[in-house]
């Protein structure tokens, strides 16, 4: 396998994306609807966070959702039964979703409609961070159980993202996971990240998750 | 972006892969090296299950250990710290090890003195399931935070190993993961797999996995 070559492939492809990225992130700017990546590993708690958060701001804000999965569509069917606008996407074994995917999942949402959507990538700390979604919002969950030294393997993906959510709070007691390394790990690679701590579980913490998600749609639809 | 020819791209080089991985594995039956590729989501535990392996097979058995990551050498650090012969790839962003990659680790090792080479893998469940590193045993690790739902999610992981470890059990108290509908939804996709419970903190039923993994070695050096 001639490895330069792949590489080649890699930003010819990462190149055309950003340009998709653009035109998404213009189209939903002019309809006013604020696009929100949600990323995390496999488990981390993307589908607990965006049900947490319909049930917060279902009467406030209108919301949709664009899943991926490799295969399956029990999340899309989860969101869908809370009566919210969901599609999901089957990347047929990518292990992210780039712009272009989520052209298709915006084309068949109602966005003129909505003031956010949120995407729940695929679950994977690595190739998610490379591929520009064209979202607005990068958001990033790291739960408690994978432990403190994510940021010192995976520093693209926090990097890239305006908010990280440590979730599943309730396990740090059974866990010896730093938190005040986990920051200092995080800010050394983004010193602008806000970080808020949850547990999606027993909805410690879900205010401020909440909280910001709204503050930032007012600002984005210049209603502050 | 041109999906089709993406698709066409990725088919070509997992063809190539299949070559260069064929090739691994007859090498390493030539000098009666088996090799192990662990898989797993980030955090669930794959350093750790390393370092009790070499804790509990170092007398036993000689060992190697192929460490991936994107950015970090943290986890060869530590493994070289127990005097196991190590070797760190870095993946410089790619998501997944292919054989030629682990072409170079091989390279980089005495394989015609040890019995055993493990590839810890990228922290991802997508990709390294689609890449054959050339290994003789895939063996991946599932871990109780994670969720009961994965096999719905990454199929194909599931389908490739010959052993499921379920980790992090001493979390289960505090979880909802249900062991039998997990251990249904594996069985649905891959009815030979091993399933094997075990916390690498606490020790427990790490004496099944180093059960099977000396039994699997002596079969393949034909000892017995």
């Amino acid at each position: 396998m001639d490895e330069v070559r792949m590489i080649e492939v890699k930003e010819e492809i990462l190149a055309d994306n950003i340009q998709v990225a653009a035109g998404v992130r213009a189209r939903l700017q002019n309809t006013k609807t604020m696009l929100v990546n949600l990323m995390s590993s496999p488990g981390s708690g993307k589908t607990s966070l965006i049900l947490q958060t319909i049930a917060n701001l279902k009467d406030s804000v209108r919301l949709g959702v664009i899943e991926a999965d490799i295969e399956s569509k029990v999340d899309a069917e989860k969101v869908a039964a809370r009566g919210i606008q969901a599609v999901q996407l089957r990347t047929g074994g990518f292990c992210h979703l780039d712009a272009t995917m989520v052209t298709q999942g915006i084309d068949a949402l109602p966005v003129d409609d909505l003031d956010c959507v949120i995407i729940e990538n695929v679950g994977n700390l690595v190739c998610p961070a490379e591929f520009d979604t064209g979202a607005h919002k990068n958001v990033m969950i790291l739960s408690v159980p994978e432990g403190d030294d994510k940021p010192l393997k995976y520093p693209l993906m926090f990097s890239i993202c305006d908010l990280l959510l440590i979730n599943k709070m309730d396990y740090l007691s059974l866990s010896d996971f730093d938190l005040s390394a986990l920051r200092k790990r995080v800010m050394v690679l983004n010193p602008g990240i806000v970080i808020l701590e949850v547990s999606c579980k027993t909805g410690a913490g879900i205010e401020n998750w909440v909280n910001w998600l709204s503050a930032q749609i007012e600002t984005f639809k210049g209603l502050k």
